[in-house]
């Protein structure tokens, strides 16, 4: 009989989504709101509001993990939260306060990899790296059964990996970073770009806007051109994840974020083959499995959720 | 008063270097051997000979720590060690069985990141990363105050991390690694691609080999060519540490390695400001600083004495 382990929430740029989950990865009693932004304090209400909904049903002193797009710190800070438009807002010790509960925060990549590896596909590996495809790349780290949280809280941004510097603008306002290469936004400009220099037939020529969406769409009704930009996205991908491998020599890699599924059927056969040929020392050790995540929308709120339960000895602040 | 800690190896190219490293970071009774490569008997015969000559002066369980080049399993099987000309030769067992002492064994650029953090440049950081330069760009990384070991024992290759997919031929096959761009090696080759493609003056014009310690020599004597030779191995070495620091977060960037010294004054001030603006949220965390390490050639020894006095709960094989 499974357990409840903690209140897990995943914040969202346009709705946050909450629910009770079980120490065996069960998630029960969902719920979703619409995510106020730019504003903390009516967020703070719906935090408080939709935790309080499961008062009646779950231990007063069960936690609550909560996972956000942005960096947080330690003490559940969040220095920037692009989908919620806040910086420095301490969300944590703010929350903890109003509950009465414990509450940790995180990125919310880093919890869909320790989501991944704790309950989804990398459970048995103690050393796994995710790239989330979505509007951006995202990434978490877990090693030796641990997140990598790092010394300011913000480690795991493997798409900010740089793979061609001087390459291709990335919205962290770098170049070359594998965000601006497999994020859905990249894969609808190196499609534009490929169509404007090349005279091959698509019918990505007849839609509008040709953004990610449309090129998987594409891709997965058979055209040729639409394919070739996934394997290419796919290829710049195995870039980043040899680097990723080369410095944290995981045992399992995954792919997860919105994008992955649409995606995965033409990029990652490229991505596979073009970490083989970047590994270091690819003759005298395995080389990662390279695969698809399987919790989807639910990784966050579940590592979110373990995140919570495994530091209630350091409750923040 | 300080005590032995264990008995640190560094297996060199050349030269083998043994000492008993104290808990304080103090090195005594250092001997030196030279490295019998392409043969593993004379080796084994050479360690046994060095850490028997301790027998009579520490304890008859002090653990021994090597620090090897190459790839090293956790069960201490070397993979690859190219500087002795072995593979898989699993040196670990053979050599607890022979000196009835427990001994670890790691790669040895990982061994001076672990020995610079505890007794070094790094103390007082949870989380160092370490670039060695010298023939190659070798790697460590300290989270959270533990050695990054990995799933294989080959993790903290920061050497490849792929900083131009594409670019430069680096040794390990692969094009576009940091190592193609910032060893030794590769300091000497951009150089004469520069005097090919330029009309600049330059002393190295009438140096040969122009190698490393020829660049580095004529940027200490004002050499303007040299100097941004250098600048240019720094601004590269500034993107592969932006991408460690936006995967990793460590509080501390430490440049260790033969080369180190000479390359600093003219590499490290690019390689700060290459960094800086490569790195994630610069807005909304601190740049670690990124220095020299101070242990030398002692790194590694200090290192693997630590690694393997910190492990004795969990011996090889």
């Amino acid at each position: 009989m499974s357990e409840p382990l903690a209140i897990g929430v995943d914040i969202g740029g346009t709705c946050l989504r909450i629910a009770v989950v079980h120490d065996d990865g069960v998630v029960v009693e969902q719920r979703r709101a619409p995510t106020p932004a730019n504003d903390p304090n009516p967020l703070l209400d719906v935090l408080a509001d939709e935790v309080a909904g499961y008062d009646e049903v779950v231990p007063a002193d069960l936690p609550v993990g909560i996972g956000i797009a942005g960096m947080v710190t330690p003490g559940g800070i969040v220095r920037y939260g692009p989908n919620i438009g806040v910086r420095d807002l301490p969300l944590g010790p703010l929350l903890t306060e109003r509950l009465g509960r414990p509450v940790r925060i995180l990125n919310d990549a880093s919890a869909a990899a320790l989501g991944e590896q704790r309950v989804g596909a990398g459970q048995g590996h103690d050393d796994v790296v995710l790239f989330t495809l979505g509007t951006g790349v995202g990434g978490g780290v877990v090693i030796a059964g641990r997140l990598l949280v790092g010394a300011s809280g913000f480690a795991g941004e493997l798409g900010h990996l740089i793979v061609a510097d001087g390459g291709r603008p990335c919205p962290c306002g770098n170049r070359g970073c594998i965000e601006a290469y497999a994020s859905g936004t990249a894969i609808g400009r190196i499609a534009v770009d490929r169509l404007a220099t090349s005279d091959e037939p698509s019918r990505l020529r007849q839609v509008d806007p040709v953004d990610g969406p449309a090129v998987s769409a594409a891709a997965e009704d058979g055209d040729t051109f639409a394919r070739d930009v996934l394997a290419e996205v796919g290829r710049w991908l195995g870039v980043a994840i040899a680097s990723s491998v080369n410095v944290l020599d995981p045992s399992l890699v995954l792919i997860g974020g919105g994008a992955a599924a649409s995606v995965a059927p033409y990029a990652l056969p490229a991505a596979r083959d073009a970490t083989a040929a970047r590994l270091l020392g690819a003759a005298y050790r395995p080389c990662p499995p390279i695969e698809l995540a399987v919790r989807g929308d639910d990784a966050g709120m579940l590592g979110a959720a373990w995140f919570a339960a495994e530091s209630r000895t350091s409750v923040s602040p």
